[in-house]
């Protein structure tokens, strides 16, 4: 089998570079999926292709709808969904993935500092691990996809 | 038909009772549902019930659980979810309600004030309404369930 | 079994009227349910509980989806659905009804004149009765109801 | 991730190897499908291949039937639907289509012109987005598939 | 819980009658539905109401459909189906019923002689019992319904 | 709401009479279902009804498929699904179940003592409460159902 | 797309080799399946590998569940199920895959000749095309495959 | 069509290696997948990846979570699954898959010697095979996938 990733969430640091160079350094048969990470072409792209809107909401509407073309499809074709929170910002989207993810069934890794562990308490109910670094989630796909766990030898 | 409609998140305001009054008042035939909105309550049922932790990690978990068991069941038994960003505090847990219902495909009202429409756009992109006060839920919701809308007469 | 069957389509006859009226005389065991046939509130009822759009497709857009909640919420509540279409106008949203009810598993009734005939193939090649007038589709609701057929006596 | 695109509705121009070109020029990695578009070889195709049919009514039904074996499939097999409303006809079967797409929560780019903005709204508040050229679902794909947006550049 | 369970196949002998009899006299709490079983109302349905045809293909195509809308949506609410195959007549519709349900996951009660155990074979496989006698039928909905066998008593 | 809870597993303690006293006298708006719990006329009513058998294999056979058309409805019917683990026998239908409520995406509670811990922790992950004793399921319901959490009031 | 056609139903005349044959020269991207067709291997099947049965009854038990993996698994896989009713015997199991295709929404092409057009009219019901020779399945794959239609050119 | 097949259960013996063994002889187009069967390893991947856990109910906890992302995923994924039970132990995580896969419909094949016979007779109600030995499956693979049984020859 090969699998499929989604990686939702924060979009400011490298973290999906480095589970995915982590992934690719252990073998995995595994392919990686994502939002668009360009922070205003994902604010835009609505509006740069289907015309201006001059009220913001609509601006934001149409961007977003846009977007979830992608990330709907991806969510739905992954056989795991990562999510993280990063320190900063709302990040409604990444719980709304979450719940998505959670709705549909789908094995879900959250991933958060211990800062926001009581605010995330409902998210990471629904989810089957709980990470805080890339390198974890690469040990669990690791372990998931070819069984073999560091230090356990047979 | 009996209409049923969940009231999912921020829990610091009287948001719900003025939408079941407002329901009353109009006479429709709906139901509401929520979460436990005793905030103490809801983050201790788990070690309350079933034994403290000394990790606070798990004390959350085992609360977030129970509560799952709750909130789940009434989202896939609402014909209509209704959800409500405060303008304080993360407010996760009500990012993934409604990104649980989207995927169940239930019709969807988010409600927030302007502030918070850039940081929800994905959220609101999977509404069908977004609106700022009870009175409009109120006012959609005796439109959708007996066609009515103040104003217009045959 | 109580049946409940979503009278779809066109809003400038009384054809629903006619429908439960000789359903009513029947004796039979139904509920109908329809779009709000009010032309001018369901034009206007986004923006009148929402607020006012500038622009006209927005203001359009809003009233649809608020009527979303209310018809996607009946058709699948629905038994059976029942799609009129009418002499005048293009009718697409009955269209997209039939094709909405097909996909979910509905048994289809289509009502439609001849000339209509060629135009509505694909959509009546979905339906499992095509009938022209309210008394027919009165009469297939008595048989499928209550196993009762004119002048077919024990 | 390979994605899958169908085409439905209007048969006579070529907006669908405008955006089929366009896609091989962007290099993007998709597979199109559309309903047979030959106008004369879908009305007779039931006929053609099973007998003919004195009575219009069947000869319409049995090629519309044996076209739903094409269509159907397709549409459950899509990650996107495209629907293209043109300027003449009645187009219920894109309507349908559409209805159709909706029920099985894929995805919806509507085409169309302003002209028929009002009559297509309930359709066009089923879509993630509304576009008005063959261009401009391009670059939606561009964006959806490859998460490049022309003038965003790192 | 109010169980139903829907009587398909055969409709030249009583059987029906004496299920529901028992059922009665056992005092549970279930009700039962069936085809229409006059069998010329049954032949006739379609053009009856939805006028003549003049080809018997469509003459019995048309009242299959009709009878479809009955017969598909009372096995998808029933919580048991029933099926009894006669010792004449081909009695594919009994058949197809029985596929139709294994489908959905009903638990399917099967009722024949021995003669037809090989033929049926594969339909008995996708049964949770396969009885011969209206009284079976009675015991085991007795059973499951009520929790009672005849002779064990607490 | 009106729920249902179906309580699966060990019948050779009063468990189930214990949390249905509880329930009653919280007052709860709760329907409890069951399997038959008379060992013997559960392990012989396929026999009984439907003839003998004298390969046991088949004996058996018969009497489980007929308990699964109660136990497979009952478990759908579900709201809530709790499973006890009691200290003796393999109670591999027990475990069945949990698996079978899992994948249907039921909330689950399981009920055993710390002696079990290991060996069903894989049944434990998908759970939502583990509990000790019927009291703790009396406490969870009362919670869930009434939002009512002893020593927690307004 | 590659289709999958799965050839259901009579297993005493080389039907399924004029069809895959016809393919194969049409060219067709397609993947045929079936049940095992060999009639001896088919009733002994589940004795021959899991151990002898000294009652009938269960010998075809035994057999009818372990083809019943092949079956159910070849035609969810499906996107086209064709059933063909030869002239003899009761072909009951031909039925019921009909009937389990017509639930799982498959599209469905029925083969009998007119002789078996009552008996089998709640089956064509379901269908989307009745056909009655090989070489008509032919030419409706080419044509739902790959749009042509013989005598009609662009 | 490539068949995916699950190993489930009892991981003390070699049974796994002897069905992939039988299977790659007979040249079936199959892949085999299966939990980790490394037993310390699958015991403490939640704590050797995400942390130490004080307490041992949590330590299995995260251990049996970080499981099942691979075994639901593989479960979901099978086309069939084969579960074992061993001589020992409780095995309820067995049965729990067995229930699993059984609510999603999947093709069951249960392993047991026949002292287990009474206490898995509610499991192998579940399932379309029960069988002794690693061979047994095979023969049912070959004969299920490549429709072959030895000594039946055309």
């Amino acid at each position: 089998m090969f699998w499929s990733v989604y990686l939702s969430g924060e979009v400011h640091t490298d973290w999906r570079d480095q589970i995915q160079a982590g992934a690719e350094a252990a073998g995995l048969d595994v392919t990686f999926a994502a939002p668009v990470t360009h922070h205003e072409a994902s604010d835009d792209c609505g509006v740069a292709i289907l015309g201006a809107e001059s009220n913001k909401f609509w601006h934001d509407h149409k961007g977003a709808q846009v977007n979830a073309i992608r990330t709907r499809t991806l969510i739905e074709d992954a056989d795991i969904v990562v999510v993280r929170f990063g320190e900063k910002y709302k990040q409604w989207n990444a719980a709304f993935d979450a719940g998505y993810a959670a709705a549909l069934g789908k094995p879900i890794i959250i991933m958060h500092q211990d800062e926001h562990a009581h605010a995330l308490k409902e998210v990471d109910a629904a989810a089957l691990a709980v990470a805080k670094t890339p390198e974890q989630v690469v040990q669990i796909l690791t372990y998931v996809i070819e069984g073999k766990l560091a230090g356990y030898t047979d």
